[in-house]
């Protein structure tokens, strides 16, 4: 019955401070039928990434928010059900941006054709996808780590975080990652052979990272905000860059901010280490995928790059997997399997 | 009496806040003479910049303190006086790093010689001096600005401000100028062109400069930091640049800094925005140096680019004049005239 059936998550209300079950709802609907130039997709996978979080909320940011009722957005791999468009037939998988739904109408636009004997069809939600294009573009364009220096980047065993370190090693750079408890930092450390791994929940953290880097740090790639930016932060070298992709750690939390104001420290070491701080989005620099897919499948395929999927089965799990991710309780990069 | 003898003034103890004319001391000594290989260098020009302020203070910064005791720093135009070096003819006219004193001892290093017939000789300490390659350098270097985006500069009739926005210009970008009270923000309007001036000390200034920058600002020049930065924050359009050269507001301030904390709203306006911000010392572009001097050398003859000096007469009242430049009490380009 339920296959025959359209499953729909919507936003149901904003979160005030972490999401909860709640802010989501389940609906359901009949499947629709494709008009002419349309195509029917079947989602086979829906991915979950940090960014899901601002959209949630109505706070102007670099994308318009999720309307109330409307479904969550979302990057998914699905397969064509039914067409009626010449260019694509029944079977073909394609990456879309159908959000969270099981089955959904495009008029193939966006829609981009996926080989499965190329590579594992989740990866283009992955490490061949957004996320391994963010740390692609900001490393390569904006950190530009040169041969022995030190790059640190958090959420190591991530999917954006996985591939900065992996890339900053192919490119004879020092890769220390930064992951929460004994697993994560024994897969980013023997998995995927970083040269130094620490954990963000020691205590101690701020002084193991400071051993961890004793040459400094060249490239600090932020993508987690909060704490990580407070023990990174002094240990920054003259001319480090800071590529800025993502500030989980402050996602869920709303201003003002308790004092003191850290502004003014920051700004004298910009000025006086020549520190580079460049917030981007990876779609800034989409002229640059063809090149991204070469280089990055020819990685994977001399596993030099590795990756990990952390897949939840059902649609009706990815509220709670989206809550879990936000608190740093996924492993490799999230995935909803949804049909 | 006082022609025969060296006069400098040393750093006489750390200032705690802004600086008081009890941190220097003015002392006397005999004129030197040059040995094999050295000249004697007879001071005309010092160049008094806010980057003084940082080498008063013992904290780390991008170059070492002045010791206590020891000749302040700074920039110098001088005529070589005695001479046992073949390269260097009395009467000749030099660039020099001599600091705050009336004759200095010199092997040559560091010397660069200067044509007076090419420019007033005082302009290699100002537009065409490390102020004007500071605001040349950092505008095109990372500001880039385009034609018609909007470019917001402080201090905008002193040295470094005014060249920026005169290049702006040229570029054929929006300049707008802010500076205090109204002589300065006339001579910002009316005899450099600014397209718009707005006076930092306006009840309603945050509201006077998002009315001059109806289009937003995509580059902000920082060279003051302080209420003009919480000003200009929120007018920044997405994939705004920052060069960050100077922050003159807060080199009198030590920490803590109250709260609240700034910091989490500007990196999440880095993130959302795709911001730029970026410290820089002018040395880091010294390769460029020929094509500054010789684009500046044109702008500067066909009237494009307008320079005013500051000059103050006698090395003694370097240290008042110093302190008032930290108050914005100058108004163009200041020198001490030495002799």
């Amino acid at each position: 019955m339920i296959d025959q059936t359209l499953v729909r998550i919507v936003l149901a209300s904003r979160p005030e401070g972490p999401p909860v079950p709640e802010n989501f709802r389940i609906e359901r609907a009949a499947i629709p039928t494709p008009g002419d130039g349309e195509v029917l997709l079947r989602i086979r996978y829906l991915s979950l990434d940090p960014y899901m979080r601002g959209r949630m909320s109505a706070a102007k940011s670099y994308a318009a928010p999720v309307e109330i009722g409307a479904v969550m957005v979302g990057g998914t791999v699905a397969e064509v059900d039914k067409s009626r468009r010449p260019d694509f037939a029944v079977g073909d998988i394609v990456l879309s941006h159908s959000g969270w739904q099981t089955h959904a109408l495009s008029n193939g636009e966006g829609l981009k054709k996926l080989d499965p004997a190329a590579a594992p069809v989740s990866t283009a939600l992955g490490v061949l996808g957004m996320p391994g294009f963010t740390a692609w573009a900001g490393l390569l364009n904006i950190g530009k780590p040169r041969p022995g220096e030190t790059v640190v980047v958090a959420a190591a065993s991530g999917p954006v975080g996985s591939a900065v370190g992996q890339i900053a090693m192919i490119k004879d750079a020092r890769a220390v990652g930064i992951a929460g408890g004994a697993s994560k930092c024994a897969y980013v450390r023997d998995e995927l052979g970083f040269d130094q791994v620490v954990d963000h929940r020691a205590l101690d953290f701020a002084k193991q990272l400071a051993d961890a880097c004793p040459n400094g740090v060249d490239v600090y790639f932020e993508n987690v905000g909060g704490a990580v930016w407070d023990a990174v932060f002094p240990l920054l070298n003259p001319f480090a860059r800071i590529p800025v992709c993502g500030l989980i750690a402050h996602y869920n939390s709303a201003g003002p901010f308790e004092g003191p104001d850290r502004l003014p420290v920051v700004m004298r070491d910009v000025l006086t280490k020549s520190l580079t701080i460049r917030g981007f989005i990876q779609r800034e620099f989409a002229d640059q995928l063809p090149a991204f897919y070469r280089e990055m499948a020819g990685w994977i395929e001399s596993g030099q790059v590795k990756y990990l999927e952390d897949v939840v089965e059902g649609l009706e799990n990815a509220p709670q997997a989206l809550i879990g991710l936000l608190e740093g309780r996924n492993f490799g990069k999230l995935l909803i399997k949804v049909s």
